[in-house]
């Protein structure tokens, strides 16, 4: 026993039901209110009227104090102070709450900067640099005060239409999991505790649409929603898990003891804090109709393993009553009681001396975070097609820049981003931070040429007006840059988003008709998409002389996609998603069933993506040499080095992104066409070559079985590596022998990678 | 021991393992080869190249003998005699196969009337209509010595972009199972065994995608896949049963010792026979790649419970060798052998006196079958919407009649009709059938008026060329009866069937913009939609006067819409799935869960229908007056008369649909927001008033807990009844008390109504 535990178990020992369950609970100050509607059915919810009445106990969270209203550091940090010594003052034994905020592309506070989005990070196939990032985002929390920060989301996608797919990483499980277990290590080595979202099952909605049920059995959600939950749990050691609030198969995970309990901790060994999405714990009653009353639904929540309800104490308001009354074992309660308060022994807030944290004077938008954000966004931005307009000719000229893309700031910021989250409803264009457009970045990188810009169309809506002037600006330009894409924003605010789902995958407004008209000049068009989901290209990507896809980059994203325009920047992003060749094709089919991907005339949909998975160009040729295994066969429990040799046989530097794929020729389930099981980013020089050795292991091929149990089955397989998931030039077959062996507990869950010169 | 099991008994102890494996096989004479392409992938496929080899000894079944190219009933009569004495002749045991053909709208043969399809069968809300039609298929197909028949399709429509949702009889697990159990006791009364297809989750592939994999968890699938299988076999006692294409959560169900094994034999006690899809068996290995050969998915199948392989023998090949080299038990080779023995017997194969049914003069299409066809058909046409025009005005008046779907038969039949299946790909106008057109009847209809027609537009393609005659003559007229939909093919050939998925719910082809071409005329305009699955009305339908929904209405067709558009026949057909708003609306939200139908502005996407399930409108009105309970509550295993009072209060006849909903208030799992779990066909004199009485058992609240069993669960239930899922006037609560009971054998699985005169 630990002195955590002791001190944990002391408290536990002398505290009341009520005093357990003021640690579960939560509270959220809305300056906003009333008129507000971060969520959509707040007013309904509204917890206990007085933060008086709320803290009489104890309290568990502070709700986002940074995260409603803009509020200068020096506001922030001594509100949160005067609150934290408030609830120590009005409880017996003067515990503090754990204050949680937003931080999924950087501190959702005004005037924090705003990194790329993590569909971006995905692009970058690149956890070491997310890491720093999530260092940084860390270090600039803790600075103000803040204990906890509510990402990063871990859902892979699985609909290109929901408005989510921007918060994700990606479609493929391993690429999700490991860049989502980095940014855990990151925020976490800064002593803040990151939260897992949305467990499990969010990104799979019927038809896309937000809190939408989900139909999926137990084996997809095993072998593709779960993997990243489980290595940033098992290898990142995160500190918190927040459910997820759509029902899976009629279950709702916010009441699932199976997720929860027996995943979560049983299996996995968590043993952080799950804390539940906002209102989820209501929304079992309310939405749900699992449970018949708001306590019932607490109820509900606190078996299934649910800790801390967020973010007001509303389902939970009467745990001490069904404690008091036999309803609910006390023994419950003190589970939970217990975690929370472990975690806040772990942060220091249970020391005699603890004071908030309070750097007042900390610059959230640091020139080390623009740093990174900057290098983040040139990474992650892919270079889709290129017929050698790329890079653009230095020198004079005359570059048109069409779009609303170009001019306007939000449209590089996501919907997690203070801007568009909460300034976007509040009116005003004061961002709090500096967001280079793409023209000024352009006229940065172009300083000798003529660069002009019409706007053609807004992002939305369906004004034609602005084509003719934008037409003519093109047609007099040797080149035109036509910037098209998403803004981003809430519930239906924005065209990609929380709660902004996409009918289909035509682009947003009019823009489509603006690029089509724009080509129709006949001057080469570089198109530059930037948004937060994949939109189909079929109509547009061949007639253009270039295609460069960004996913939301963040306040320095103008710099890095001019810079990648100009080739001051080599493209190194790969697609983390595909991207597809008609609106209709909306379910990713990289890392699915043979089924999944045919065309052969059984339906006249044809599922093949414009663009696949992992694809992305350089400025280079890059040639795969070879692969080789240093054994053909491994026994079910061994280990195989695969060593691929790439070498840089064009002009330019490259960064190549090394991918491997495993392909299981016969097994018991229906398995992928091939999935990813690991990848490099590699760095090279012209001319230069160098060999990049993946040691697989056996558990790197389990899957689910018929029996639901996690197996390694014998048999053949092929690993393929190459540039994309339909570029693998190189390739060996590998016999796993012996028998089959079943996985019951922990397992091997990467592929780590070494590099080395090549001979 | 019955005289058929011992007589079965002693032909297996005689046999060798190839005897009992020969009528495990099956062989299909393709007189259209080469070049034909019924299935995709079958020139791969083929097994043993002469009719000699494969019935060396014994076969299984012989497959579409009728079915393939056109021949007369002498000729098809004389082929199956002929080859039949041929298998009975080159086998020691003279045991002739079972033919069996399609008949899903109808015998699917040359000059074979054509049904409406299933899709009608559930607007037409009506199974005894259904038994009937069933019951005069099977007697054609009796007569020309025909045994089984591959029908009907009980699969839940879960996306209307699927191609065979005109297959389908609908979004409602109850509506299908009734109606589909209909047919199944009319087909079997003439002695022929009918075929339950298919079992299970193909409906929900993802994307609609034909053969795609199905995401689906054990809980939708017992609840809402499952059902309508379980009632053809407890309560129809369906002879066969024919496994579904598409994986389920990684499981083909032709490898599924759950689903045709346990499921199917064990808990619902299924005797018939199992009959492979075509080459679903030799699919195990080439797409779902579960097996290493042939040979390995034929062993696969066979222990999962698969009887017989159709079309032909390929995975099934090599069985014998595998029992005799001990691959395979013989024991598991026997227990299929005996089912197919078994059936023969039940048939009278195996009688000694046994010779074709060989009534060669029968009339496929006889008048008593176009009686039957014309009812079904004027029973299914469903009324939308109507400002008044409807029924149009009798006597002398300018009719301009527009579209492709007014003048082009084949936009009556389904894809499973020999016009549409087979001719199509043949070439030729001979339909071997009458089908008159919407403008024939509207011609017969309408004598006194002046009908004109301009095609306006074809079904597919882009052609715009000929909207102007068609505006022009729709401005000369007093009104204009729109007539567009579907062209049912196969595997691309049309716009709905077998491989026809829809990319959205777009009216196909320039429809859409011929209807508001029309519209744009102030010419008063009736739409009539012919299709096999809905479509996207949100822009058209409230611009016109009038909307009529058939669904494929086969060669009876148009005299049943032009009846009810002239007040001939009285429109009591109601929607089997809803009509949505938008083309992007493709999942059915009725029966669903509360999140499905959420439309509070948590997504940017309104679920909601344009017309929901259930709707339909007649000429006349209809009151609901009153709901009365037997009792106010009732214990888990007991019953309540539910009485629902109807009265026509308006001037014409109609003939009611009367539909029952249940909603559970809470329950340990998510459950829809209402379900239908009665209905009752209620004809209605002016003035007339009838009382229906709905008896529910405890059981039918029942539904999959979270342990996966089958449970009723005591608490609140809401019972309503009205004219659809969303027009319920009168409702009562119910009180289910008592314990939470589970259901783990036979249970109660319909809801018997009568029909008695309200006081």
């Amino acid at each position: 026993m630990t002195a955590e535990t002791e001190r944990v178990d002391a408290l536990l020992a002398a505290m009341t039901p009520e005093e357990k369950a003021g640690q579960l609970g939560s509270f959220w100050f809305r300056p906003d209110e009333p008129g507000g509607d971060v969520a959509p059915m707040e007013g309904e919810m509204t917890g206990p009227q007085s933060f008086e009445a709320a803290i009489e106990h104890g309290l568990g969270h502070l709700t986002r104090v940074f995260g409603t209203v803009p509020v200068s550091v020096a506001d922030g940090v001594a509100d949160l102070r005067e609150r934290q010594t408030r609830i120590q003052k009005a409880s017996r034994f003067a515990i503090p709450a754990i204050a949680h905020e937003e931080c999924l592309t950087g501190f959702t506070a005004y005037g924090a900067t705003v990194y790329p989005t993590p569909l971006a990070w995905g692009a970058a196939f690149d956890p070491d640099l997310v890491e720093e990032v999530a260092a940084a985002i860390g270090r600039d929390l803790r600075a103000v005060g803040v204990d906890q920060g509510l990402a990063p989301v871990l859902d892979v996608v699985r609909d290109y239409r929901w408005g989510r797919v921007e918060e994700s990483i990606g479609e493929d499980p391993y690429l999700v999991a490991t860049v989502a277990t980095a940014y855990v290590r990151g925020l976490q080595s800064t002593g803040l505790v990151a939260t897992l979202k949305h467990f499990a099952g969010y990104s799979a909605s019927r038809s896309a649409r937000n809190h939408a049920p989900v139909a999926m059995g137990p084996r997809e959600l095993a072998d593709v929603l779960l993997p990243p939950f489980e290595l940033a749990i098992r290898e990142g050691g995160a500190g918190s898990v927040m459910p997820s609030y759509a029902a899976v198969d009629g279950a709702p995970p916010t009441a699932s003891r199976t997720l929860l309990t027996s995943v979560l901790r049983d299996e996995w060994g968590f043993d952080g804090t799950v804390v539940s999405d906002y209102w989820a714990v209501p929304f079992l009653r309310r939405t749900h109709r699992i449970a018949a009353d708001d306590d019932g639904a607490g109820a509900l929540a606190l078996a299934a393993g649910v800790d801390v309800e967020l973010p007001e104490t509303v389902g939970f308001a009467g745990l001490a009553a069904l404690v008091r009354s036999g309803a609910v074992p006390e023994a419950v309660l003190d589970d939970a009681a217990r975690r929370v308060l472990l975690q806040k022994a772990r942060l220091g807030l249970l020391d005699p001396d603890w004071a908030p944290r309070a750097d007042d004077g900390v610059d959230l938008d640091s020139p080390g975070n623009r740093s990174l954000a900057r290098r983040l966004a040139e990474r992650s931005v892919v270079l889709l097609s290129n017929d050698g307009t790329l890079p653009l000719a230095p020198g004079p000229g005359r570059v048109a820049v069409v779009g609303t893309t170009a001019v306007e700031p939000r449209t590089f910021l996501g919907c997690y981003s203070f801007p568009n989250h909460v300034l976007a409803k509040q009116g005003g264009d004061d961002l709090g931070i500096a967001v280079p457009t793409l023209l000024d970045a352009l006229r940065v990188e172009h300083a000798g040429a003529d660069v002009t810009h019409a706007q053609g169309a807004a992002i939305t809506g369906d004004d034609r007006s602005g084509f003719a002037a934008a037409v003519a600006l093109a047609a007099q330009a040797d080149v035109a840059i036509v910037a098209v894409g998403d803004l981003a924003g809430l519930f239906g605010r924005g065209t990609s988003g929380e709660g902004c789902d996409a009918p289909d995958l035509t682009l947003p407004g009019v823009q489509a008709d603006l690029v089509t008209a724009v080509l129709d000049t006949g001057t080469p068009v570089v198109l530059v998409v930037v948004s937060g989901r994949p939109y189909a290209l079929g109509d547009l990507a061949p007639r253009c002389a270039a295609v460069v896809q960004a996913f939301f980059p963040g306040e320095e994203g103008g710099a890095a996609i001019a810079g990648v325009l100009s080739g001051r920047v080599d493209p190194s992003g790969r697609l983390p998603v595909a991207v597809p060749r008609t609106p209709s094709s909306s379910l990713p089919t990289y890392r699915a069933a043979p089924l999944d991907q045919r065309t052969d005339g059984v339906s006249s949909l044809d599922p093949a993506p414009l663009y696949p998975f992992g694809h992305g160009l350089s400025y280079t040729t890059v040639a795969y040499e070879a692969l080789t295994l240093s054994a053909s066969s491994m026994p079910s429990d061994g280990r195989v080095d695969v060593t691929v040799t790439v070498r840089n046989t064009g002009a330019r530097p490259a960064a190549e992104i090394v991918q491997l794929y495993l392909t299981d020729h016969v097994a018991q389930t229906v398995r992928p066409v091939r999935e990813l099981i690991g990848y490099r980013r590699v760095p090279l020089a012209p001319g230069d070559a160098r060999r990049v050795t993946f040691t697989v292991h056996a558990d790197r091929t389990s899957f689910t079985g018929l029996d639901l149990r996690r197996v390694v089955e014998p048999g053949t397989f092929t690993l393929a590596a190459g540039r994309s998931s339909e570029d693998l030039p190189v390739a060996a077959e590998l016999e796993v022998t012996g028998r089959l062996r079943v996985l019951d507990g922990p397992r091997v869950l990467t592929t780590p990678a070494r590099v080395d010169p090549a001979r």
